[in-house]
């Protein structure tokens, strides 16, 4: 018998977390069941939204989950968290076009490690780590030369998107004496504006968006033109796939950016660069190099050409990995949860 | 005809810098000659030190130089300036011996780029940028599970030799989320004592040692065992090569550092390492990598068990490689032949 008026279905890999269930529910006075089913199969496959448990989903008003389900298995639902820190895959969703309905992502809680993978992919592409792990392979002491290396002091990183991820590339990219310059979407010429209102791991990020030496901003073509012009010896996409980003970075975008033949990392989503315009840039030389963390299509087929492009490397939407991902993310879902019962303002909200 | 007193040496590779020349010259009224010669070889290998051009060595009485001279072509120097960070290559001679003739190095100038190098084997290691790059060349969009990587957010780095390098390496690690534990030969129990007295890159590095949460010290292996002992994910080695340093790290550290199977990273000189033991701790798993940019002996041969050894990255003594190297160096030597002929304190003065 329970006397909740709220069912959690909570939707996550690995092993079910009841000491968290214990605590979230004593935080909202026991007005709340949690549910909770892994989305990865036992064979480690992920498990389609037509595979759960109905008699887990039954009843469900907030929803913990990465992929949605069909709107006929959760028609009960008033509040979606989702684990990703995108959400387009709900744009076009039942429930995210319903206004009652309230989503929240868990944005900001997978900012460190992906700030580590590009941090790494441009460390390890400047440093020519995969040339001498390859002489490393034949015993070979043989050197570069010294001037081959341009390390880090003074270089200049465009970061496309200035939200949790970009925030913490900035930091690390400052720690390293790197120029900062920023974009987003919309003009940020106050302190007030430039602050980031959304979860921050404490002590890491720029919650007050003190880092870059110069902000750019616009909703155009143009005005990200104006931004990739600026010399940039990396570039870094951290924006969400909207119909205004797709394909944002193409033939055009790469010729800019040939001035300074600017390195390319998407940790974003696939569709934001026009890959075959990436492969030509790549294969021409008109950019040093590129790093992908997510592709378009994924999986990306075996017999895609971008596996193979010239100084490209790219990982299979692996730069969120985290032994800590899973408690992070519960921490901001048990917030938020608590935040929504108790009628605050949650964190990382959508559609506001 | 020539009214300078001093005659400066310069044995540097690349084109001589004869801007620099001049300007330097021009800040000493004129009493200095400077002559140069390219310290490596057409061919690109290393000019031996019998190799250089007597015309170019004689009457020298400052000499900028990686590779020590034999006493009897340069007789008359009384200023030093090594281009690299460490003087072990100079220890025993009979100009180092000679206390009236004064040491400096370069120390600092190499710290960001080294800097970038431990990072960048640090993340390249624990985000298995290997394995990801042995997957794309398979076209493979196989992930690793989510719980094996280990972001940097909380983990603990152990820098044993606080100087220039470790001081930037620091610098990064805090911006990562990391724990800095710090390790020097003598206490550094006041915020004097902490501060860093030598050559800094503007904004770069922890010049006023504010960044460690820990100070370690000593000189005897129970000191260094001790630091050992505090659960490291991390240990950079970043101390000259001294009598007390020489295989330092041997077998017993090991055993300590596999509590936290410390991952394992010497950019200062091989020899402070027992390889050996090194191989045994890294093929059992003590350890759970290590990456080397320095190795004992350097050129390491063709044969040798390290190149081969599980989960290590050996690269031939490079981390200092950068564009800037140069242009920092001189800057610096620039700085100290004023600073001595003027009578003023040294920058990076060694044997004081």
């Amino acid at each position: 018998m329970t006397t909740a008026q709220d069912i959690l279905v909570t939707l996550y890999p690995g092993e079910r977390d009841t000491e968290w269930e214990r605590s979230l529910i004593e935080k909202c006075d026991g007005k709340l069941e949690i549910r909770w089913q892994s989305n990865v199969k036992p064979d480690g496959t992920h498990r389609p939204p037509t595979e759960y448990d109905p008699d887990v989903l039954k009843g469900a008003t907030m929803l913990y989950t990465y992929a949605p389900l069909p709107i006929e298995v959760v028609p009960n639902l008033r509040f979606v968290h989702v684990s990703s820190a995108g959400s387009d895959l709900w744009h076009n969703h039942p429930k995210y076009l319903d206004k009652s309905v309230r989503f929240c992502t868990t944005s900001g809680s997978n900012a460190a490690q992906i700030a580590e993978w590009v941090i790494g992919v441009w460390l390890r592409f400047q440093h020519k780590f995969p040339q001498y792990a390859e002489l490393q392979k034949q015993s070979s002491w043989k050197k570069f030369p010294l001037f081959d290396v341009h390390d880090s002091v003074g270089a200049r990183v465009g970061i496309l998107g200035y939200g949790s991820i970009g925030r913490q590339v900035a930091r690390v990219c400052s720690a390293l004496g790197m120029d900062i310059l920023a974009f987003t979407s919309t003009p940020r010429d106050t302190p007030e504006s430039r602050r980031h209102n959304a979860f921050n791991l404490p002590g890491l990020g720029d919650p007050d968006g003190t880092l870059p030496s110069q902000w750019f901003h616009g909703k155009t073509k143009d005005d990200v033109n104006k931004f990739l012009a600026q010399d940039l010896d990396m570039l870094v996409i951290s924006l969400p796939l909207t119909a205004a980003t797709e394909k944002l970075i193409g033939k055009e975008q790469f010729e800019i950016l040939s001035a300074t033949q600017t390195f390319v990392v998407n940790i974003a989503r696939g569709p934001i660069v026009d890959q075959e315009a990436l492969i030509e840039a790549l294969e021409e030389g008109k950019i040093r190099g590129a790093a992908l963390d997510v592709t378009d299509p994924e999986p990306l087929p075996a017999e895609h050409p971008l596996w193979k492009a010239k100084n490209c490397f790219v990982t299979p939407h692996v730069s969120w990995h985290s032994m800590s991902q899973k408690k992070r993310c519960l921490g901001i879902l048990a917030d938020n949860v608590e935040k929504f019962l108790k009628g605050e303002p949650l964190l990382n909200e959508l559609k506001t």
